[in-house]
């Protein structure tokens, strides 16, 4: 199943739209190269529902918030909308500051978002924010001690609300949709010591889900446990004096060279809800 | 005569201006070091007149576009005419969108460009947006399945009606003034694999341009050409299970080591108009 | 003393809030993690005191200034001053504009600044703008053909005047409070042929003071060696057709590899004054 979801992106070559973070916009350029799409990245509100319109896809990463950027966020993932392309949303740092918190919530008041990826404290910030008024069962308040299998079970119910795919990054990753929980052991802890690798994970997600219509939830399962494989092999590469350098040129490599048969043999992912 | 070219903008080291998307601006800077050459990046309305003032040239990249970034770019251009620098611009997704296009064309009516660097599709867009009433006597619609010749040929007509050189990259690169075309047969396909190889040779021909005003046809073919023959020596040392982020390394280390003579050796160009 | 400096790093993890260029905000980024700290980049004026004040030291960088970019540099500033928190200043470019200028000046106004990181001619530019009245009491003029010792004295007084920790870059660093000059002798000319390595230096001499509050003085002399002795080991590493690409990887390589005792064993440092 995977197999056919790193194929299927490097015969259809999706074209993706990013609206994203000046940390790690050259990183994301160069990993959607890497996966076999391409990136076209714009942001003036003028322009970004014509750009969308010739893509197959849209990833919306809040990094470095400017306030005046947020109008073309919502008017770029309005037209995907519309045009029925995948729209998917990086809510970074929500929880860090009221801003990024209020605008990743209006986002996804606005635009419906066909996955969110993020880590389990901006996905709690968004529990939060969101308040029990609008119906998450879950107590944000549990997200901060609980096992795997709760903190799963808690990003079914919330992909249900929501009608998207949440894939929850950490030391091992969750991907929900509103039927099942997967559970993904790929990766490693170097990915934590480079900046961008959610980023580019989100860029990944996109594409994934741009190439593969035919199964969405297993085309996010692939771009996850990708990006867990590609870490590995990186760092199983390094010499003892070389580090977060060199392991940042072997991630890119092993994006562009793990083709669909080796990532069916060595990601690990389990079904656990 | 490359030799002499690549020869200069070392011992010259030409301070080159940038007003650059975000994207690639931290390549084009790199490259620009790379080369023999340094970087001032300064985008502000206020100060850009008087950096361009201090630098030996300015590159203008419209990728990433804010429309409130153009009256500096306007500004820049024109101080740099004023002062004889060269300017070059970079039509980055001059046909994407309505934005983008009228930018370019803009640019193009109020500073006088040294060099235009794009790719067919971006070329294509700019005679389309300037429309037959502006006296552009190539059909914009013969760009599409023309041969080489014919997209030479039509290069030259617009260069001469610019008064510009004009670069149109792809498989094989065009270089044209309003008297001569050449056709360049170096390069490798992973550079179009990586995100910024257009912007990157659009600021290396900006620093050649401002280290030998002796030739600038000449300046322009050796920048077009050593990008060519630096993607192939990149390729060359790549192994089985590396990939564009080792291809990214090796790119910047043959810009840094290629001298005159090896260019000269290994360019593949030649006159076609 | 600086394998402790270099240890605390590494234990605290200091967590530092950048508001810098976007030119070398990827490598800033990517340098505090790999010495051992973690980057937030924010600079929307809406958020930024709420981002700094869960960080632990703040670095104000001016490359690609745009104007309305200060307020929020202003308000971080001020905030973290309120916080205790140390904040460092790179005025990239200095000198370059009345705009530049201008803005640094303003900064040291409204902000304290723990250190303060530049070649010599933006410090230049610094004191010309300050001008006489402001009783510094160094002639600028002077600062163009000093010895490397009347630099030194220098940097001692006007490190005095402003109660700040002054850090003059060039073929040989200058480190000075108000008490002490030190001379570090590490580096490599390679490091003036990558873009961003004067602000990764600034970016790490905010993670060293944020981690090392007993002795500040030592902090900024750990880093400023560490940023030369990184460039030593990148340097000795390369091969003959290697050149500016790899010895990037290889400097963020250095930073993520070299503990307290390499840094000890290869710090060239003295008192001059």
């Amino acid at each position: 199943m995977l197999r056919k979801a790193v194929e299927r992106v490097r015969e259809r070559q999706p074209l993706i739209h990013g609206i994203t973070n000046y940390v790690t916009i050259n990183d994301c350029a160069n990993i959607l190269l890497a996966c076999g799409g391409s990136p076209i990245m714009a942001e003036d509100v003028e322009e970004v529902e014509e750009v969308t319109a010739i893509c197959d896809g849209l990833v919306i990463n809040i990094g470095t918030l400017l306030r005046q950027r947020v109008p073309a966020m919502v008017k770029a993932g309005q037209r995907a909308n519309e045009l029925g392309h995948p729209v998917v949303l990086d809510p970074v740092g929500a929880g860090i500051s009221g801003l990024r918190t209020r605008t990743a919530l209006e986002l996804m008041e606005k635009v419906h978002f066909s996955a969110i990826r993020g880590n389990a404290s901006e996905i709690r910030a968004l529990v939060s924010g969101r308040g029990s008024a609008r119906g998450v069962d879950a107590d944000p308040a549990a997200l901060a001690g609980e096992t795997l299998q709760e903190l799963g079970d808690f990003a079914r119910r919330m992909a249900a609300e929501l009608d998207t795919i949440l894939v929850i990054t950490g030391e091992k990753d969750l991907v929900a949709d509103g039927d099942q929980v997967y559970l993904v052991s790929n990766g490693h802890p170097m990915l934590g010591r480079i900046t961008g690798s959610g980023c580019q994970l989100s860029a990944l997600i996109t594409a994934y889900l741009a190439a593969n219509p035919e199964d969405r939830l297993m085309a996010v399962l692939a771009a996850v446990s990708l990006m867990g494989v590609c870490g590995e092999k990186a760092h199983a590469m390094l010499s003892e004096e070389e580090g977060t350098g060199t392991f940042r040129r072997f991630l890119l490599d092993a994006v562009y060279c793990t083709d669909g048969a080796e990532l069916e043999r060595l990601a690990k992912y389990e079904r656990i809800g």
